[in-house]
């Protein structure tokens, strides 16, 4: 890696804290919830509005903006060469009542950072892109992170354009409605490395106190279906030991779930989201429930290793209720360790800035998930207070931000320098 | 009690166990559904037709068919005397897809009972009475119960009126439509005392190998709302310890409940039928839960220990998980123990029949319980093949079906001359 004059160079550098703020405050405007949250529904009229801001904002800095089929927005920062570019990319979609940082930090973090690269008038070898993804969330079109899955080889344009939402919506017509269906030509190519700037979304950086953190790679998340039957009787004529309760050997799933995340040993994690009894009527005891059990694991043997020790605790569980027992594991993310290189300057990034990171897994998935695919990716978290998300009460300091802001600044021009001179000792 | 010589006079007698069969045949194909089963909601045009057909057989048998303001519905067999009737009760309006038993079997057996004493040509001292009540099911207009409740003082009759079903048709607005408002001086008076035959919709009577039983007494019964709120955020970045899991803490809830229910010993029983998760997402910590518990004790004292023993245990719960508790013990209804005389009663007809009586409790409301409160009350249980009920495939063999009903025939009749002597002598 031939970084380390630019390190030196680079260390003078820093953002414009206030400039980002005002970003931050601005967008937070165009779709603003009276809870002090965001409600910016991909390919909204304010999803619109937030588009036509930063198409503005990158022309203002003279960085040409590229819409490809898919709806995503590319601002380029040309380099001194045609190597490959440093991508840095988030999303300004939101869930409802979502929190004003999560996505928009990494694309209003990624025009600070090109502004602050035009403030002083660097023009670093590698071209420097700005992507906004489309429909990050999956909050309107089911899946989440369908812009970049679909420009980066995962999903079908054509099946991407017909997705709905729950009004029968189709995503291709509100990509034409508002202007942002533009060309396959300019799908962000394949470059040196992409970097994406987030809030954690959990505790961990809250937790050890500290503002930024470096993330490994994303869990590998498995979804199952488990559905217990029993016998729904009357609950006041059945003896205790007479019963088949699906209810009662639901609890104890539940809990063998919570105890086989803890026991998997941290990053790992084991939830029950979603459970429903039927007849659920007081006094009938449960006939049947279908509960959702959700895990997550750095390693697919681990996330194997999950799943087998739930299945065999859970037959033993059914068997002691009398109770039939259906597993459908119906959904499997593999997890995906973020480049060590890209990690490693991420880490010189953070001692430019000063900033001692943590490193962590996400347990969330991102648009990085796809472009580590095709490239080396990785991923800047900055503390979320408390650890909530996806809500109005989201909340990061704006110390931590710029913060995350500079590592951002740091990384993407350590790497628009990265194999410079080897390129032109072969060129 | 002054039955003896009568126990030996109806020895003899014996009901027709091929009509009894009949009736409830015929019956059974009024609302009958095609798996077997009746849907015969109160005061539709089946149960219209159920109560004409009943009507015109109780008239066949030359007893007078008195209807009260509730459309309890009564046919008189004329005693000897004017002392206290002996009513033989229960209903004919059944759940959606119910069974073909439920409550049929106590009008059409006591039917069986009025037919067998004609057939003989007795007249018995007191009157016998068999009342058919309105709406004992509560399947459609809730409460249950409401037609004795309402006749026997623990509902007011404009109050019954006017409660609506799902469609907000109301209660007396069918009443008149069917043409089943009666007049309020034909509500059944206080007599001698109250008997229902009824299916024991439990497993004790099959698992004990015994078509009979004796009912000590209907357990009292309480309802909890119990709400667990912990904090909802995304499942896959909170690590294990830093949760505020309310499903998790519902879960132990669910199993402390039972394990209380078993505790308490039987005829006590514990249950959660209902359960409900919000925001109810596989990938997010459930931030609620609400839950509906049912435990039922023969005394007053071991429902309210079973009720602060789940307290302790919830409180103790929501504490190691993080999560705020509400418990809100929002309905309790008394146990009833019967009377000692009537049971001895049924008792002494079990020998006259030849049968050996199970005592149970009952674990389930019945009409006879507000008849409990203002005279003497009893019932006798038929066996329910595998203990179901409220569903098509509830069955009772034949056989135990015509020992229920010659044990109604001749505990009836034991009572219809008991204290006759002793208040001709006052007379």
């Amino acid at each position: 890696m031939g970084h380390n004059s630019m390190t030196r160079d680079a260390g003078n550098l820093s953002i414009d804290h206030d400039r980002l703020m005002e970003s931050i405050d601005r967008f937070a405007r165009i779709g603003a919830t009276a809870g002090g949250g965001v409600t910016r529904l991909a390919l909204t009229d304010e999803d619109k509005d937030a588009r036509d801001l930063l198409a503005a904002e990158l022309d203002a800095i003279d960085c040409q903006v590229l819409i490809d089929d898919l709806g995503n927005m590319r601002g380029v920062l040309d380099g001194q060469t045609a190597l490959g570019a440093v991508q840095v990319a988030s999303h300004l979609d939101t869930v409802i009542r979502g929190g004003r940082f999560d996505g928009a930090l990494g694309v209003l973090g990624g025009l600070e950072v090109l502004r602050t690269i035009r403030d002083h008038g660097i023009q670093p070898a590698r071209s420097i892109e700005l992507i906004n993804w489309t429909n990050e969330e999956g909050a309107r079109f089911e899946p989440a992170m369908i812009g970049s899955g679909a420009a980066l080889g995962t999903f079908d344009a054509d099946w991407m354009r017909a997705r709905s939402d729950v009004s029968g919506v189709r995503l291709g017509d509100e990509l034409d409605r508002i202007g942002y269906a533009g060309s396959q030509r300019n799908r962000p190519p394949v470059g040196r490395a992409y970097l994406e700037l987030h809030i954690e979304q959990g505790p961990v950086l809250d937790d050890a106190a500290r503002p930024v953190g470096i993330v490994d790679g994303i869990l590998g998340i498995t979804w199952m279906n488990i559905t217990l039957t029993g016998q729904a009787v009357h609950a006041g004529p059945t003896p205790m030991p007479d019963r088949h309760d699906a209810l009662a050997a639901a609890a104890e799933t539940v809990l063998a779930v919570r105890d086989i995340g803890t026991g998997a040993g941290s990053p790992c994690v084991g939830t029950v989201g979603r459970l429903e009894v039927s007849p659920n009527v007081i006094n009938t005891i449960p006939g049947s429930v279908r509960l959702g059990a959700d895990f997550r694991s750095p390693d697919d043997d681990g996330l194997d290793a999950m799943v087998a020790d739930l299945a065999a605790h859970a037959h033993d569980i059914a068997a002691r209720h009398g109770v039939a027992i259906e597993i459908d594991r119906f959904w499997t993310s593999s997890p995906v360790a973020f480049d060590s290189g890209v990690i490693e300057v991420i880490a010189s990034a953070c001692e430019a800035v000063g900033v001692q990171p943590v490193h962590l897994w996400s347990g969330a998935g991102h648009d990085a998930r796809y472009a580590a695919n095709v490239q080396p990716a990785g991923m800047i978290f900055v503390r979320s207070r408390g650890g909530v998300s996806h809500c109005e009460a989201e909340l990061s300091d704006p110390e931590d931000i710029a913060l995350g802001a500079a590592v951002l600044l740091h990384a993407a021009l350590l790497l628009a320098e990265d194999g410079v001179s080897a390129a032109n000792d072969r060129g």
